[in-house]
This record gives C-alpha cells, structure tokens and sequence, in this order.
C-alpha cells in the first residue's frame, strides 16, 4: 500500500508531529492525488481540538480544502487524467443514490453511511479517512473537482470549504445586481463572500468588529464598510440588506441582524456556534423575515464555484506555511491573526 | 356624523358591552360598510386583555375579520358600488408611497405613520381607529376587498385575516403538486391552512395535540393526521415536509419542527408568541433549512386570496354568534373549544 507523510494530532491537547500514514490503491474509478496545498479550516481546530464533542478519532489528520495534482487514475476513471489540476473539500464519498445525492447536494447524503467527510469518518476501504494534511490521497472521480488553470493551487485550496460555503448562499438567495448583501465577518469565509458577492454583481457590505480590514474589504469588491464596535453602527444598518450572510453568528444575537434585513429578507448562518441562540419569533414575522442555514455545497455546485471563480479572477487571500507551522497557524486563527487563509504546503513535509 | 352600535372592552380585565361610537362621514375615495359579521381572531383576545403590552387605547373595539356590504360610497368611488359585498382585514391605511406599499406589502408599511391597523391605532380622522364589532366602518377603498358571490358572508369573514395569513406563506413557499406540507395546529387559523394547501394542489399533514379533530383534518383536505400526544410522532416525522407552517409555535421546540423538514425545507411561524425561543443554529444548517415568519399579506394578495377561495369553495368553519356572547367566547377561544371560528353577527347589536 503507498504511504504518504502527513501532519497528525494524537489529542485534543496535542500538537501536530509529522508521520506516516497509509493510502489504499486507487480502485477502478479511484484517483490519486499529489496534495500540493491544504487549507486550514476553523472546523480542523474544533475538531482536533474536541471543541465539537468526543467523537475524534486519534491520531487524526486534518484538512478539507484540498489543492493538488492527479498523479494516478484507476483504470475505469473518465473524468481524470494524470497530471489534471484537482481539487478535494470536505467530503469524499456518499450513498448516491438518495433524494439528496441525486439532487446534486452529497452534503446531505441521507443513505445508511450518510456522507463520508474527508476526514474522522470511515472510508470505504473501512479505514478512518485522513485529510489534506498530507502528501496524497485517493477519492473516487466522482467527488473529486476540477481546479481551472487561472487560480493558483495555493489559492485554490481554500475554495473547497470557504469558497463553496459562501458561493452556496450566495447563488441560492439571489445575490446579484440590485442586491444589497452583507457579509458579517472579515475572516476566512467573509474575504472569500465579499468576492464572490462582488462578482455576482451584488452590492456589498462588511460587518467586522473594527476598521482594520476595512481597506481590504473595499479592495475585494465591498462598497461599504461598517465597525459594530463603533456606536450606533446597528442601528443606521436598519432595513438596510436583501441578505446578510453572517459568518460568526454565535456572537452576534439575530434579532439585530434580522433588523437589518429589509422586508423579506434572508439572514444566512454558515457558522456552526458551540451554544444554542434566543430569536424571538417577532424578529421573524415582522417584516417576513427568513432566517436560513447553509453547509458547504454539493460537487457540481463545488464544480460550478471554482469555475465561476477562475472566471472572475478570484482566489483566497492566502499566508503559506510549512508543516511545523501547524500548531502556531491554529493558535493564530483563534486569535483571529490571519489575513485570510493558512495554507500548508505539503513539499514541506518532505524537504 | 354617523353613529354606530358597536362592543367595547374598557380595561384588561373588564367584559364587553354594548355602545355607540362615532364613524366618520366617507370621504371622496373612502367607502361606508354595513358589517354583517366579524370574526374573533385570537390577537383580539391579546389585545383586549392586555398580554401584548400596555399600548391598548380604551375602550377599545376589537376585530379585523370583517365581512359586510356597501351602504354609501365617497363621491369618486370607483371600484365599489352600493350593495357590494366587501371585506375590511387588519389594516385600513398605509403610506402608499414606500417600498412596501407600492411592492403590494402595506402590512409593512415604513411611512411615518406605519400600517394603520383596523383597530388601536390612529386613523386619517385622527381618532383611535375602532374595530369590526360593530355595526358600520367607514374606510378608504383602496384598503377593502370585494368578497366572491360563492361565499357567504359569515364564512368570508375570518379570511380577511386567518385566510390570509396561510395563503399569503403557502404562496409564496410553494405549496402545490409534489409537495408536502404539515400545518402545525388545527384551529382558526389551521383549518383554513390546510384547506388552501390541499387547493393549491400539495399533500396536507395535519400536526395536531391530540386526534380529536382527526374527522375534520381529514374533511378539510388532510391526507395525514398526526398527534403530538402520541409516543415517537416526531421521530416518525423526520425529513418529513417541504413545508412546515405552525400556528402555535410559542409552545414548540423548533429544534423538532426543522428536524421535520426535507434538505432545504422551510418552517413559517405565524403565531405571535410571548416568549422568545431556544434555536440550536445546527438545526438550520444541517440540511440548510430556513425559518420564516410571514404576517398576513398586502391588500392585492388579500383579494387574490378571497377569489381562490371561492373558485375552491373555501370558507371558514364557523359557530355564529351574538354581541352578548362575546365575552364568553374569548373564554372558549383560549380554551381552544371552537370549530373553527366564532363569527360575532351584528344583526344581534340592534335587535
């Protein structure tokens, strides 16, 4: 079975050491993909770090925002072929044969296994799956992406989960010209919704705690640009948005930015906060207000993203790191230090 | 000016009794009603006791689920005539130049004044507006409905507001051929869901405490009834519904009525609960499904509402009442003891 080096975690309280771990063999409709670049994702620190629950299985090798190279192709695959550009985000695998799958949203794959997510759940060989934090991987074609040409592998990593988390919404709540859109949250998801949001055609708006990305929040396609930090900054947001997609919500209590929807409007959730929320359902009625979720995107939306960003010149605003950056990477994303993706280049782990 | 007999509540705790108030004369564009019935929605019930807050003007006169007909018509009156039979809702005024009214939603009017409500509030003759318990209303044209010849009066009544408040979400959430939907609640303002859900093509779930009005769930056009009573309901009802739309959600987790929905399902509240709940944002993002509010509907949705009904031979299910008996119908109303709807008669004021 081929190896491959990659970054693991023994505990919630541990720190990442390089290892080895083993790949299975493509299957008929399998590819191998020579990982070049994999993204960090707050979800990798909730979960390696157990802040999501006890079900981390250790040693655990993270990263769903998966750039890389197909270096091998099983001998039934069609859409791949060696030396193609791909890409790999939060899952691997589903049932694909229920309503979800077949309606193109794996995300939501309702069949016995549900959706294998690219890391901590059990792959088909019986195996736990291991993430992008490692030098290759083998997923069946069918949930593997296309990177187009016109986005660099490094910035491209982080569409597959930031990118498609807010593309997602995006698309489905209608932004586009003549839209007033929001993005609450400057960080990695927010720099990737105010692109795209941008590009859609919509007119755009940060919400961050303070000023200090404001410059680059107007250089990424945003009009305007508000500090909650600042007084009364809710209140002039009144009856301001068709949509706001709100990346910190567990923060953030709903009814004020329920109140900044303009009739009819949709707040869209795509954090997933640790305590539950209190929404009083006037904030709802008054003004037919839509509070939404969302989670990531199905492959051909994932497809349709990458696309739509190489189209419109869009990629992640990245700081590449080594393997050994890892756990002072992690500290600095809690701590909200950096602008705006932590992506680690593999080559490192064998230098 | 012109006098009518009207029932009027003098304080939280007082009971109804007759009286006379003051209508003004029908300005050029404005239209006189003889009421024939009007319905008792439970917001009256909020309001005349006083459980919505301290902003109630007495003696007050309840009630927006008013049916009558034309008895006099301002001088450049041109879309009723003497004669016509017409219905009053929750408001008789709005701005009509903000977004909202010139988009067809004047229940949220954002002019200075607001949505002037048909009763508690302050109408063009500056005087606290005064409900349909009572026997006339003066009102300008463009804010009242023709009601169809197929429905009679006393059935039209509570559309003006039940009605609409389950057309306007079952429109606008697509309730029709190939969708399911569960209407949470089987009494005013239920009843009259799932009538115009199974009109409007969709498979009807009634969601109810208990199965005591499974026979009229049934009659009404439910093809499922189900009671909340009864052991593992909800867990039967997972992934269940396209569309959930409760009418009692104050009391309910809505953790379990979004558990109910499809992969992308949408739950409407219409209910006006006291206290805020509880929402677990997993609960939306997880099968990114949507929580929405919805409040009655514009005065050309109100109108489009009353022509489907009677092309459908739709109407309220009502218990007919007297003046005298309103008092104790408040009391059955919070005891939910009505099928469906009481309908006060104003033929009794005068008798």
């Amino acid at each position: 079975m081929p190896q491959a080096v990659a970054y693991a975690i023994d505990s919630p309280t541990g720190r990442f050491a390089r290892t080895t771990i083993t790949r299975r063999e493509p299957g008929p409709t399998e590819v191998v993909l020579d990982i070049a670049y994999a993204g960090i994702c707050h979800s990798d620190i909730h979960t390696a770090r157990g802040e999501w629950g006890s079900g981390v299985r250790y040693p655990l090798v993270p990263g769903h925002e998966i750039a890389g190279v197909v270096r091998e192709v099983g001998s039934a695959v069609t859409k791949f072929a060696v030396g193609d550009r791909a890409g790999v985000g939060c899952f691997v695998d589903s049932c694909g044969e229920c309503a979800s799958c077949r309606g193109g949203e794996e995300q939501f794959c309702q069949g016995p296994g549900g959706t294998v997510m690219t890391y901590n759940s059990t792959g088909r060989d019986g195996l736990t799956t291991a993430g992008g934090y490692s030098t290759s991987i083998t997923v069946e074609q069918d949930y593997v992406c296309r990177i187009p040409e016109a986005i660099d592998l490094a910035s491209a990593a982080p569409l597959l989960c930031a990118g498609i988390t807010m593309y997602a919404p995006l698309r489905r709540w209608g932004a586009g010209p003549g839209k007033r859109v929001a993005i609450v949250g400057m960080g990695g998801l927010g720099h990737m919704g105010v692109q795209i949001a941008a590009a859609m055609g919509a007119e755009v708006a940060v919400i961050s705690q303070t000023r200090s990305k404001e410059a680059d929040g107007l250089r990424l396609g945003a009009s305007e640009y508000y500090a909650t930090s600042e007084p009364d900054t809710w209140k002039s947001l009144r009856n301001s948005f068709d949509l706001i997609i709100t990346t910190v919500s567990g923060a953030l209590d709903p009814a004020v930015l329920l109140a900044s929807l303009t009739v009819g409007g949709t707040l869209v959730d795509v954090g997933l906060p640790e305590h539950p929320v209190e929404l009083n359902l006037r904030s709802l009625i008054g003004g037919r207000r839509n509070f939404a979720g969302s989670m990531i995107g199905g492959i051909a939306e994932t497809q349709e993203m990458l696309d739509f960003c190489a189209e419109h010149g869009i990629g992640a605003e990245v700081e590449v790191i080594s393997g050994e950056d890892i756990n002072a990477a992690y500290d600095r994303v809690v701590a909200s230090d950096v602008r705006y993706r932590f992506v680690i280049d593999t080559a490192t782990f064998t230098a």
